[in-house]
């Protein structure tokens, strides 16, 4: 049985892992007889946000680790804890909290970091030649970490995040919602899901492509 | 195209909607071609479960739409505005916010009440013949609502949950977790999700079923 790492990074789209993004990737990891591992840094959000007005809640803070936790139905660990050698392959779902709180990407002017404990699974997968799945804004942490050499990602067609991709030395691929982008020597798969303003079941159709494409090259 | 609501109750099964429940619910109407509402009622969680330890979090309060507001990536309705002559159909998915916070069935003994604004919608499409589905913990409201005109429900096999429904007056019948229970006299549909110790995609079977069903009654 193919064992995959799930990286979440909180619990809603504003402030966390998109959370239609994480229960598909979930849903379709099932379905192809995967066993999942969930897990998350066990930091502080950047901060939290009130998702019916849109706005940052003034004095709260909450844990990325214990709000992913929601989506994990409880069964998820600190990511620090996880050895690359234990998975065959790992999926970041998207969301702003992977732009949030496994990098500042979203507050940054292009000079972002990745937070270290995320990297170092991340980075461990690749030593190992391992298939990563990057869903949504996900792609721009692939670019970070191997900017250097030249890896392929999408974020659909948003021409910002673009721009921020291939500064880091990656080079991006235009792609419908409805499909993936494989980039077969680094192993690395990407789909837009909600970088474009869609419907649930045009994300579920390239999220499940995307599942399929990196349990293929596990 | 049939519009259909959505109750939510916060975002978290330990306390509030059940995430996978109300996105794999949310996906297949999408695919169905439905359009939908999202709703929850605008008052405050019964308590807060830090959802990695199992355990309340003590002094913290959420509002249960605020909250509800992440799974329905910020588009979502406070449920008193919702007037049930506007919608077709109504779902409820599960999680302890069924119990907690839609209504107070979890913390009771047996003798429980259902929040005023969710029952007055829920009324309302009964009093209308339209169709509602009820998913995991959520037919226990039903059973409280419609237990007088003996409403036939499931939430699975579980002896307590179903002696309390039986102890409405509804009619309690065993249902394996990728099958649905339909009352065709009272339009109430029901599946019992993650009233089993399960996987999502046995889950997901259950509710797509139940989310045609309901569609097939509207």
């Amino acid at each position: 049985m193919t064992k995959v790492g799930v990286l979440l990074s909180g619990c809603g789209v504003f402030d966390g892992a998109e959370i239609h993004e994480s229960v598909l990737t979930l849903l379709s990891l099932d379905r192809a007889g995967a066993s999942v591992v969930l897990c998350a840094p066990n930091v502080a959000q950047l901060h939290v946000v009130n998702h019916l007005t849109g706005k940052p809640a003034e004095g709260e803070s909450r844990n990325v680790l214990v709000e992913a936790a929601r989506i994990a139905r409880g069964v998820i660990e600190d990511v620090s804890t996880i050895d690359a050698r234990e998975l065959d392959a790992l999926i970041l779902p998207g969301g702003f909290g992977a732009a949030k709180n496994l990098s500042n990407f979203a507050v940054s002017d292009g000079n972002f970091t990745v937070n270290a404990d995320a990297a170092k699974l991340i980075r461990g997968m690749r030593a190992l030649e391992r298939p990563i799945g990057f869903i949504c804004i996900a792609p721009v942490i692939a670019a970070k970490l191997f900017g250097a050499e030249k890896v392929e990602v999408t974020v659909g067609n948003d021409a910002g995040t673009v721009a921020a991709i291939t500064q880091c030395g990656a080079r991006h691929f235009e792609c419908a919602v409805t499909d993936i982008h494989i980039d077969p020597v680094r192993k690395v798969v990407s789909t837009p899901a909600y970088m474009y303003d869609t419907r649930i079941s045009e994300v579920a159709v390239g999220i499940d492509k995307l599942v399929r494409a990196v349990l293929d090259l596990a």
